[in-house]
């Protein structure tokens, strides 16, 4: 099943969401609430339609054979759609990131000056075959007072329509214009390239996916990008480091839920640390099955250890695999992570202070830690609440991101007349 | 005269940059404001050789024909240079914006989290013909800790070039390495595009100058983008705007500084208002030697008047022009912004709070007025010190951007063997 879309519909369907989103700038927090209760509510009511659909999406899922974790991603069930429902009740709860104050002065002229948090106004959440991300990201859109247009892979297309029609209809019922969520109902890769430069109705894209989606919205984009998620992260065991601790982190960050992106993939051993702990490192990988591809000096003393090459040090296994890069230097390992990082978590296990505040200061990352597991970098374990992504640039917010990232700031000046 | 660049020298030049970034970012406050200093005094000393260099650039630019603010504004004097000079050390006495906690708190298990601020790394600036911009763009780069690679305008190549030599002379007296700035000593346009692709090495693009340029940046570059400065600013008459102020402020924002990105460039009256005070409205149009181009209704009353199309309600006139727009309501002056409006600086003129706060809620830009003139977006009038630029997008930085804006955080992560 293709559908197509014609430049028409889906510039229309932004200008809508543009229009909506100005509707929404108006609502008070409470209505806002009101409306994400209401969106929770009928999501349960309605569990069965969106089941029903999802079946659709199953099915062609079978017949194309995608993988046990993909199926996984995609597959609904009544417990998951009241997952999602008490996803919006928790973000009602959450403190609306809009109107607040960031600060305030008085000119010498009077003239009052105030930087206050607005909407960004319509975001563009372009996303995988994982219906959840419907849900919550329009949550988040919707109380921080931004409208959403929608477009999420292909292979969920079924399920996603069927929960965007039950929102629909949940937000006649609410303040909110329904307008202010916009579904892109079809698989044309068309109509995701028109939206990466729709500048003057979208105001940002937040793709969320692997690499090659995050790529493909930053190379084609003129909307600005919040670019979200690949971590290729890295755990450093200096020669300092207490080996119960280090092999603790190791195992943490590898095995607790490998196809996350918090998660390390690869670690980078100092020479002695290896020389002297090679046994209990071993033992570790053997215990928790994990499979290891070395460099030279790894391979010559870890056995099963596929040797290594570029496309190892780049790469974001997800599973149980890891790549083991031997070091004679802190330096090194910083060297290794600027050139394979992606930015995202990166960790230092060592009882020396100097070598850990070298290491903080020189990788350039989301987040970086000191002996403990890269697994924090995540929006609930920091206590934010819901988030959106994980941030893995620079500009405008960086690591996990909450409501707050979804806001702007406006000057807001009154005054009586003020010249200059 | 052409110089040619190929991709490896500024390949090599930004990664060049990157390194010196890393050296950079382990200096105290201290050492950069020495830097400073000696930046500014080596200015002072040397300022022979820029301005015979700066001959040069004027020479050809006679040759071409260049209008007199064009020639102003590439032209520089000893006490031009000398201002440069002052304006690093005012950035030397700004508070640093690295290294500040942004929050901090602890998890239930101990870990602590601290947000702090941290420089972007490196900074691609690309700007027009105003020498004035390779040393106020430099000082503020230094100071927040970050790289900069410097692209100025082909007609001032020579002047930039001067400059820049003189101020790597500078930088070998100081901690700071001479590699954190470079400068692209090309008339080649293909420098300038391979620098929007250089995801790995840069940072941040910031374009410096008129719509084309901004614009070609924004349509080109992978790099994320702040994009700065185009003004199509609006001051809007409300049928309940008191006369004088409205006068006043129509003046000041028009022809204070009319080539200035937040002057004025239209104003949209209320059909009421311009009839109870058309007299008064057409002698200061007079007065100020303003030219009109107004909508049908408007050139009704208003005597030489040229009638606005499209270009000119789109156009930043910089000049004593300016578009004349009627409205029958608020609601109208807000869509016409939200049409032509560039999200710079916007003004209402009433004596009605609601109308004011519908106004500033509804109309998006950097910054919005109520009773004042728009001149006020401007670092210095709003106490932030030196300014890299004004922000007229959303992510990251809105409007004046002083050097917080060239900062980014890092969440740093002290444990002592936490895993999740």
């Amino acid at each position: 099943m293709t559908l197509t879309a014609n430049k028409t519909n889906v510039e229309e369907q932004a200008i809508a969401a543009k229009k909506a989103a100005k509707s929404l700038s108006l609502l008070t927090t409470e209505e806002k609430n009101e409306a994400l209760l209401t969106l929770a509510s009928t999501l349960e009511e309605q569990f069965g339609n969106i089941l029903e659909a999802n079946e659709k999406d199953l099915d062609r899922g079978r017949e194309k054979g995608f993988d046990e974790a993909f199926m996984d991603r995609l597959s609904l069930s009544k417990e998951r759609i009241f997952d999602f429902a008490n996803g919006l009740r928790e973000v009602s709860e959450l403190e609306d990131p809009t109107g607040l104050t960031v600060s305030g002065w008085t000119l010498e002229n009077d003239l009052d000056v105030a930087k206050v948090t607005v909407p960004l106004g319509v975001i563009g959440m372009i996303y995988e075959a994982r219906p959840n991300v419907t849900v919550d990201a329009t949550g988040l859109a919707l109380k921080s007072g931004n409208a959403i247009v929608l477009k999420g892979g292909s292979n969920a297309i079924t399920s996603n329509k069927a929960i965007v029609d039950v929102m629909h209809k949940a937000l006649e019922k609410t303040k909110i214009p329904k307008e202010a969520v916009q579904f892109i109902n079809t698989t044309d890769r068309e109509a995701t390239q028109q939206l990466f430069t729709m500048k003057e109705h979208v105001d940002v894209l937040i793709p969320r996916g692997g690499g090659a989606l995050i790529n493909a919205v930053v190379n084609n984009a003129t909307v600005p990008v919040l670019e979200t998620g690949v971590g290729n992260c890295h755990i450093y065991i200096d020669k300092e480091a207490d080996t119960k601790m280090a092999l603790s982190i190791l195992v943490n960050a590898k095995t607790d839920r490998p196809a996350v992106c918090n998660a390390a993939e690869t670690v980078i051993i100092h020479r002695d640390w290896l020389a002297e702990n090679k046994e209990q490192l071993i033992e570790t990988f053997n215990k928790y099955n994990i499979t290891v591809h070395g460099d030279e000096e790894a391979c010559a003393v870890i056995p099963d250890c596929t040797p290594a090459g570029e496309e190892d040090w780049a790469n974001e296994y997800l599973s149980l695999d890891i790549a083991v890069k031997t070091a004679d230097t802190a330096a090194d390992a910083i060297n290794h992570i600027e050139k394979y990082g992606t930015k995202h978590s990166e960790a230092i296990i060592t009882d020396n202070k100097e070598t850990a505040k070298m290491f903080m200061t020189l990788v350039d990352a989301a987040a970086i830690y000191h002996n403990a597991s890269t697994r924090f970098t995540d929006g609930s374990a920091l206590g934010f609440g819901a988030e959106i992504g994980i941030s893995t640039q620079k500009l405008h917010a960086r690591g996990p991101m909450g409501l707050p990232a979804l806001t702007t700031v406006k000057y807001m000046m009154t005054g009586n007349g003020q010249t200059r």
